[in-house]
């Protein structure tokens, strides 16, 4: 931390603060500089909030300087990149060079449905199967989802296809009822910051696609990571999903940049959803190319058979022939940046 | 709704729309304007998922018309404004005349602390006790609260002050524990969305206070309220904390004109917070002055007796020497837009 | 300045980062903290675009420290706030006890019309008389106002009433012409960082309400405010009038906490334009109550005799009869804060 | 136009509404749905602001059915595309199946240093040449460039390496003097509602690239691109540089989905600034390929020979050889989208 002293500030101000550092636990070292005095902090802060000492006098403002996450920084593993595996197999593995899209409808809409669906997408080159089958609404007279027959439909999916099944855990005390059937399990954008879920999730024994909440930070995203982290669960795969701005073309504003940027402070393989990224279908193919451009480790489309008889999300979901279509694109996408996007028929 | 064709959409593509529309059990009604055609929906369609209808041959775009939410909406209470009573006897009462105020420390962070801020805000004038005994905090390794401990430190805060406490919950498990001690129940802004908390608040049987997600609109936030009023629960009080924007002088932009368009659009009470909804402590009591014209039902207040040694947000805590100042300057304000808010001492 | 260095960067690189320091004229003072090394930078700084450094072998990032602009700065006037006066007399002065308001229509619509409207909005008890004679319009095709035409009727209105009259210059072309009508030259949000037309209104003549960017933080403000003091006009007024976010319930998000923030920052005064700032009709009392709550020296409202027939922005615009109310209002409000909103006739 | 009714609006609210909007010389149609009536307004409403309709009583609020731009819009050129020829010969042009790149550093520093950079930037594969001479500083103590001298030396690296050059212009009275010297002229992203200047570049006889405002929705964009088109220009590039969001970890959020919206609204090319757009040299490389990959026509990116002693930006601009090698990998992902970006020496 770098604490600023307001213009004038005395010397017993700096005293002050000094002091109030070394109460702390760390090192003070006073600078004085042409105009002003600032205060740099020596010693591992980032448990520290100091942003306290704003209210000592003469104080000015605190500045961070230390990233405040520690399992999710990429020193946490020299340098390497987590690699993390989905289901049985080398079918479904983000963080390498081959990379996997998930796919499949928001919601799970009966069992006949998620099957044919579930055929279609796997056709069209899927590398696991998305659907929802417990669904945190906006509103709450909406269609919630079929709970644990959902989960059920999903796993006779699997059993059917073969594809590994993602889908979405929305309170702790599900946690271990959606681990017994999933192999991967979401925390959605409005659960970013359920921290207690987090925890649960970093105990499931199962991979975790942690999207970005629509108003998180990267420092936020990042020390949020840790949760699950630190809980004891290593497979944490990060999901940009498009952040909350003014732009009223698109239903969130899909931060590309977070790609390389989370690549170059953290080791987590990370994933784009275009579809909730954007909102509407016709969007969906060039950001999904540009997604695998900036080189993200994996891609989330939603993708339902009629998505105009959709029961959720329909506005955003690709046909599957759009899909199919789609993945002979990435993959052509993916070979220009040295990655593979390969159907996986192909990569089995 | 209001279905917007693209400009040359043919008589079949609408009819196709018409068809959909008539599907989802309501009626279209076609109309040709100069340039373009636009379907609008005939029936109560609050409930539908419209936006589905943007993948139909011909569509250009999908417009909502009426609000999606319905028990906090102004309508259901034939225009009357709701008033929720916290602790016992008239203290402390949202959506009347008088204007109470909430304060007290970020954290619960011992017993002889909470007693000593308790008995400093009362002086004060404040009409109930804040403190968290289960903290969300941003980074993991950061203190999480004293839990049941301080639930019950804070019943002691009552006991000695005669305040009522209004604490956070976390996450839906602790919902009934939380309800046994305090006497109103906190829903933060990072689990705005939570609905599974939302559900459980519902049914806790205590007045909640409910903070708008830092990047929900006001569509989403009166949806969510429908969810702890559809389970049950009549008490809730709406709370605007700062939604996130790329202004950078404060920690969240405190978006005052939400208490004049929430009044206008719902009968439920508004606080406004200006301590989160300004992280700092110096634009506190200026926020407050400027929330209580605005027209609030009430004010949410950090303080803390030694700011720069508090354990959580000292940066955004006032002293209660600043408290008490305020509250004679907010009593003043309140009088000059025909409320009141007078300390607690004067409302029994 | 304060550059961190990465996280195991070598001795060399910091030296290298020094050697850049002292290229760029100032002195550099490495630190070294438990994990990482700091450079701060000791020497004015302000007008040295240091980020450049962060392509410097090692660097990760660099943090500001000083505040970049200088005659706008608290520190300029040695703590002493700026007064204002428009027009001739005491009738309105902004940075004095005495809150002046501006109103009057968006547009200066016809001669006949701005006379009606200048002696409605004087009777209503505002200070000064606003309407637009060049207007810049979002869209091409719209009305963009009577050029010199409406400058004569605006002096017409000022003859007719005695209102100091202020409306907005769009081009550096423009301002001696806007000058010599003219008692007061707003430059407007849209032109904000049109530096050329700053640096021209800094040598008018003649005051200036100058509107901060929708998407200028503070800083950015601050700093082009210096563009206008340091072309030779003293004579600025900041006004705060919304800010483009999520939030789609109002046309812009009024941050109030500007009012605080600027004041703690700077010596100059602060008007709120509560019109453009929610772009309702229905949320502009309120907002006006609150802005003078929160501290700030001026209001400027937009009022029509018939806003539902105004040429422009009819939707944000109030009837003379709700000004009236409200500046009775208003001076209660003022009074609460220790300052006066009292009408025209009882200032002079 | 739809104006939506309150809900219990009177019949005589519905009528006085009709008739407003038969004034505006436009047709009301009353639609009577479950809850609350609408009136469409049929008729061109695209000039007519009719927001001030909701000071109508009984309006609850306005929706704007049509695009408020035309010469902009896809429709005025019967879906054609527009080609942007920048220079003589067929080395860049924008909007066909080749995706040029515009380099060179932020501002002309110097006549060596320009054609130095020059010669380096074509080397590396670029087609045409940037350079500030009139640079629009936030800071008004910095570095403002060399004004018609930096032309002159532009215009001497265009003779040395036969690019095309591209500068910006921040005033109306300097938009003959610009378009003598250079082959396009920018408008910049402060200036982007500046109408003076836009109507001015539409009568320069030279191309336009029209960054987007840092906080214009494409609605308002497009508007403004018809001022330019409007007075007689139509060789405008359109060019998405980042907007303003609360992100933090770039300068700006690179909205990378503006391209295929645009591409669905407007027949005008788009080019895309990764350099602005994030801020960061690191940056860049991944946000150009994801650029190309979600269809852009064109790209502007920042390159200094010496970026951490560039006079200005240096932060965001890419070395030569970094330029060098990310032509080629641009190279690979256009092919890859069925594009081609080719160097200046393959095109010609």
């Amino acid at each position: 931390m770098i604490i600023v002293m307001q213009a004038g500030a005395t010397a017993d101000q700096v005293q002050g603060v000094s002091d109030l550092i070394t109460e702390m636990g760390l090192t003070p070292q006073p600078i004085q500089g042409s105009d002003l005095v600032v205060v740099a902090v020596i010693g591992d802060d980032r448990l520290k909030d100091g942003s306290k000492l704003e209210q000592a006098p003469g104080v000015d403002r605190v500045m961070r300087v230390m990233s405040p996450y520690k399992m999710a920084a990429r020193e946490a593993t020299g340098g390497e990149r987590t690699r993390v595996r989905v289901g049985q197999g080398d079918g479904c593995v983000f963080g390498g060079t081959q990379v996997p899209v998930i796919s499949g409808p928001c919601s799970v809409e009966g069992e006949q449905e998620i099957l044919h669906a579930a055929q279609l997408v796997k056709d069209a080159g899927a590398h696991a199967l998305r659907g929802g089958a417990f669904k945190p609404r906006t509103n709450p007279y909406a269609f919630q989802g079929h709970g644990e027959d959902g989960l059920k439909m999903l796993a006779a999916a699997r059993d059917a296809t073969g594809l590994p099944i993602v889908t979405e855990v929305i309170t702790p005390g599900d946690v271990d009822l959606v681990a017994r059937y999933a192999d991967m399990l979401q925390i959605g954008t409005r659960n970013a910051q359920n921290f207690k879920l987090l925890e649960a999730c970093g105990k499931a024994g199962k991979p975790i696609l942690y999207k970005r909440g629509m108003s998180m930070n990267l420092d936020e995203y990042l020390q949020a990571a840790d949760y699950i982290l630190a809980a004891g669960n290593a497979d944490v795969v990060l999901c940009e999903r498009g952040i909350r701005t003014f732009e009223n073309h698109s239903r969130n504003t899909l931060s590309l940049s977070a790609v390389p940027e989370l690549n170059r402070r953290s080791h987590l393989p990370i994933v784009i959803d275009p579809s909730h990224g954007t909102g509407h279908a016709y969007l969906v193919p060039d950001m999904a190319r540009a997604a695998i451009a900036a080189g993200c480790d994996g891609l989330a489309i939603e993708c339902h058979p009629d998505p105009k008889h959709a029961l959720t999300d329909g506005a955003q979901s690709i046909t599957p022939e759009v899909l199919a279509d789609l993945m002979r694109s990435l993959s052509r996408v993916a070979e220009a940046v040295d990655r593979t996007c390969l159907p996986l028929v192909d990569v089995l």
